[in-house]
């Protein structure tokens, strides 16, 4: 029973057979008639107008993103724990040429107006230093949790005042919606953000992943950006048919609750133990190296998570019969 | 009847089967069982030890390689037709962080001793100019050409004499080895090629085309820059399918013929309008405007290659009858 | 008798004398008091408002001002003689990032509409293509030659018209002036140039150079982008000093006249020899190696300016007589 | 009385002569005599073979030591103190293309194997990780602090054992070599340092540092980069006079320990209110807003260093009398 990630999940067969439908002749890259319909599809999904470029990973969508945002000489604030900064192998340092990732500390991997400004307040506003131009928040965080709207106005009011940019990593967004209950666009968009990684791949499609662009002027530059990373695929029309398959009848959040549930019910059984909240797909749970030998032994597969804890990532496609098995073995450690 | 490109023919049944097939969990990234079985099927193909990354787009095969072979200061010289220069949007510069493209001329977008010389002899060996460090070749050629065994091997000769390492572009390579009639070694790595982009996308696959280096040593490196360009992808088990796929009964080979045979169809009833030799699977014919309304008032559907030129490009699934239908066309033009 | 390069003259005596008075006490980097006169200095010279930046190198100053002016994905044309293609050892691509120098062909090293229409036309504007953002040109020109207000008022409509900002580069801009005896605006400013390299230290500093903004909202990017090059120096008062000398009197006028005399005498004596017209302190003139070993048996140093001409610079402490020598040795071949 | 930088500290006059010495013609940029001397002479200073580049920032000879020994997918260890983190605009990522800089924590500014593997090893080897590749150490601290060669005997052996290169930023190398009272080899380059910043402005020079390889074979690659960055100045031979001119008669000690005696008085009137060990020419002070206001209202200028204390930095032209009294009106408050 796999609770590895979300990562290697099979494609939905709504996915496989939109991918098939696209398989007829039409115009090449970004040409195609599905790529064409992406704009609209997300622009009514938030209720605003926005641009979308398809990319093969997260990787490539969060580093254009911040690539139209920030200059050479600027600086990116985002959580130690953030994906960018972790497990991006420098592609936003090579997307961006060179900005600077400044690190800001805090519970649930999270951002704040005040641990941002720990970090962005000491630095003297002069050409020796590095100057802070965009915060890169994400949505669910790497330790699994959300941020409410009320979290969001508040952080997305302060970097305005300050005169940031905004970035949503949203590889797991579809999951934050999904525990929030409220709106795609109440989950990010509709507080102002400017870029947003809409993740489809860990949540039932093949290799798509959608960048949002809320200021549809950007589109022209992320497309120059796009191509020139090597992201411009010329069969592009299976990767709009995904991204179009995981809206229709809004099937990424039917598999992200899904996966929720799944991930709601192994935390309920580790209340105790839990290291975070588990507010989307994602459960950190205390256990020491016996315990989880014990949890092996078992047949679930999992990552530790430093020495004294497992994380388990259920996905859009977990038994509900493997997250109770799982949840009975935790409780009986 | 589509001539436009063999960038927007289907998916083979072949690849799309290959693609179900590897539906399964694994591991993610490039640690899946398909993905590791690519270094060992190439190397047989090419009869000697070589490493395999796949990668989404062509582009991004491409620069990759550059990246390995030249520094930020250093040069790459091709041909000026070639498609780093015309095609990619500045891609070269960006993943090598600088290199400069040294631009040759030639006959059949081919390069050759002299017209590297030509361009490469008047640079001074000083810290002023950029120094050449890398030719990149592109088989077949932007012209549909192919380079021979022989000019391979005195190509490349000349390249070590010069302390020059050498990419091929291999967009079409399949199509090359098709019609050369000799081993796909023969064809470019017997010869000591230092990388190749081996394309499958426009022969049959979706998106995958496969970096091939052979410096195994290179791998790491490769690997890393790979990464950091957000090529990376999570369930790249698809990808490998699809290159496993190609090369499963050398699919690519018979698919390169398909298209070859098409093409030679065209090419055969235009014997004097052809701008280059027909060697591969595009057929270059002068025809006036007049003469392409006709062929599109017939249904045929191709690029213009400036004002006095057509370019028809045949592919893996080219109907025999759509071809030989045009051929007949242009022969009563 | 040398007549190798104006890069070896000696320093200005009041050159000296500035910097000699300059060893004060006063607050590092730029924020000196000579340093903070800069600006107003040049917009008198200009009548125009501009910012100015100091630079060690016209390297240095040219390739800040690209990347002020090109995005990392677009194209900057200029003469395939320019010293930013032939000689800056790639820093255009360094300092903007990536950007294509789109070369263009033509007499006397200049670019005209008709010559830089024939590098963009067929630039189709897709996302594939380098699209090109920037013109750069040199004043005067890599062969000496200096562009008229006339054609440089025809040149900046024409970029204004296409959309392209436009570059001087006037590591010798003096020499221009003065040979066109205009004011210092109408060889370049007064017709809409964007930033301007306006060369001192060929004319008589020793390593200072000035970076002149016409968009002074560009010098905060401008002045982040030269402290992250390595260009900020600690004891700036030394090149403000430097710039200011120049400045004060006239003094640069002076030198570039001075050495356009040389040149000019120079140049009389080999009318029928002369490469290019003499608009500068340049002169380049046909002759053979024992030719050219004649005039070095004579004690004359310059370089070869390729196989059948040699390449004779006048700086601005060439004495009359050293060029009345050269003039009749020439004369007397 | 200035104690607010060594940065704006006047020009040694032995500095001057050289310099005025040097106004002689001779090849451009480092082709001069003085240029190629400098090799031979640091080699002789430190007692092994070296090879050296001028430019004309400590953050240039800085980032070009980085881009030599880092490649733009690797990572930096430093101090978060380190002049490279702080003060130098993002240049160490724009000369290495991307490298990320990880930052360590630590007493007195200083790296330690501790402190660093608390950095290291957490980072998988994967792919998904920046590598690090290199440390880099400042030569005094930014922190005023010194590294004794048993300090730096420990750190480099554990950086080889770690397959990671070093270099040392030497901005006020001078500083520690005279605190320590050992060879200058002693001080960094005896315990096998790939690369040093021998910082020379601050101590009495104009505008030139010397980049130190104690790799000769990298000369070649670091003269690549130097003139692609736009730091090979044309007239050299000022930059390389100015150095000449500090090793003459081992000016730079001399100027060094007039500089540290200076700070030693300060200090030692400040016993009790020392944020860190004086081993260099610079004083921090702990003192509270009316302390430092009533400093200033004396005559002393200085930088607060935060909100409760004050850095105070001698130079090689502090007069022992200002030193003298500073001390008095510390010890006064």
């Amino acid at each position: 029973m796999l609770f590895v990630s979300d990562n290697t999940a099979p494609v939905h067969p709504q996915v496989w057979d939109a991918m098939r439908a696209a398989d007829a002749p039409d115009a090449p890259y970004d040409g195609d008639a599905l790529s064409q319909r992406l704009d609209a599809a997300f622009s009514a999904l938030f209720d605003r107008e926005c641009a979308v470029v398809w990319t093969s990973t997260g990787t490539a969508a969060n580093c254009l993103a911040l690539a139209t945002l920030v200059p050479p000489y600027g600086g990116v604030v985002c959580h130690d724990d953030a994906h960018i900064e972790q497990d991006e192998a420098g592609a936003p340092e090579f997307y961006t040429h060179g900005a600077k990732l400044m690190l800001a500390h805090g519970p649930h991997a999270k951002l704040t107006p005040e641990n941002i400004a720990a970090v962005v307040d000491p630095i003297r506003d002069d050409v020796h230093r590095v100057q802070p131009c965009t915060i890169a928040i994400t949505q669910a965080t790497e330790q699994g949790c959300t941020y409410t709207p009320g979290e969001l106005a508040t952080l997305t009011a302060y970097a305005r005042a300050k005169g940031f940019s905004v970035h949503m990593d949203g590889a797991r967004f579809a999951n934050a919606v999904a525990h929030l209950g409220c709106s795609a666009a109440e989950a990010g968009p509709a507080h102002g953000i400017d870029t947003l990684t809409f993740g489809m791949i860990k949540n039932g499609a093949m290799g798509a992943e959608a960048l949002i662009l809320f200021d549809p002027a950007k589109a022209a530059e992320a497309k120059r950006r796009h191509k020139r990373a090597g992201q411009l695929q010329s069969k592009g029309r299976f990767l709009a048919a995904q991204l179009l398959a995981m809206l229709d009848g809004d099937l990424w959040l039917a598999n992200a609750r899904a996966a929720n549930a799944a991930a709601t019910a192994i935390a309920g059984a580790a209340v105790h133990r839990l290291l975070y909240p588990c507010e989307a797909n994602e459960v950190f749970v205390r256990c020491t190296a016996e315990e989880r030998a014990n949890l092996r032994d078992q047949g679930f597969v999992f990552y530790d998570w430093g020495p004294d804890a497992a994380r388990f990532v259920a996905a859009w496609n977990t038994p509900a019969e493997a997250a109770q098995a799982l949840a009975k073995a935790i409780a009986s450690l």
